[in-house]
């Protein structure tokens, strides 16, 4: 559904994160995907390099251009919903697949302050409001002056 | 203890971090924390920058030193404990100060496959314990071959 670069040699998504999410986009490291629950305001990065488990896994360049990719999604992630406090985190010992979760909390929200993982069932989105949510992020993402927080190598 | 930059302008550890951790030393930007926790090999880093309670608040340079510094705590942790996965995050909230959790969980520890937080009660390390365990990683952390994982800017 959007442009992006190409997928990397031998990465394919866990079938758990496929059955979880909902496509945003590609970024030129990762994949960016919309958990599926409306709970929270929650998206999640994996780098499209095949077999990686862990961040100190990758290489220099891939952890730089992760962290940049990462500092992106929180700003259009804050964009499209105010939030009181981002959770950040890798995981991973469901699904061994790094990948990164990013979440703006609310103070109040079901999980508040405990952390999201395993608190509660998940409320699955509307179908549109699904499509309408991930096409709101990708535009965040891809805009010029969300953009511009990076600067050039 | 342990030789480091000065202390960030008006930086002062939060009380709660101070009670719940051993110092382990002071990198450029961040103070590295053993939590007191014999149940996992747990450190936290705190960028020693007043105020800050979001990753994305910090300047791209302190970002970018912040990773580094993650980088090179998650190869310290390894050497002094092997682990099954790594698990690295950024909630605080609790505690607002900026901190950042490194865990080497083990499968099988008394909350795997968890995350960690709220899950029964902390076992303190006895006291000789914990300062030889600070001692052990502040030295893979300052340990020429483990610097050298992070190449010059």
């Amino acid at each position: 559904m959007n442009p992006g670069s190409a997928t990397g040699a031998g990465f394919a998504l866990h079938p758990q994160l496929a059955a979880d999410t909902h496509p945003i986009g590609e970024l030129p490291l990762c994949r960016v995907l919309l958990m599926d629950d409306a709970r929270f305001l929650w998206c999640l990065l994996v780098p499209r390099r095949a077999g990686v488990r862990e961040i100190h896994e990758l290489p220099e360049s891939d952890r730089r251009q992760l962290w940049d990719e990462s500092h992106r999604l929180t700003l259009a992630m804050r964009a499209v919903r105010t939030g009181d406090k981002f959770n950040l985190a890798a995981l991973g010992n469901q699904v061994p697949q790094l990948h990164l979760h990013h979440l703006w909390r609310r103070v109040g929200d079901t999980a508040w302050p405990a952390p999201v993982w395993g608190t509660g069932q998940a409320i699955p989105y509307a179908a549109a409001t699904a499509t309408a949510l991930c096409r709101r992020l990708w535009r965040q993402l891809t805009d010029a002056a969300a953009v511009s927080h990076r600067k050039a190598p």
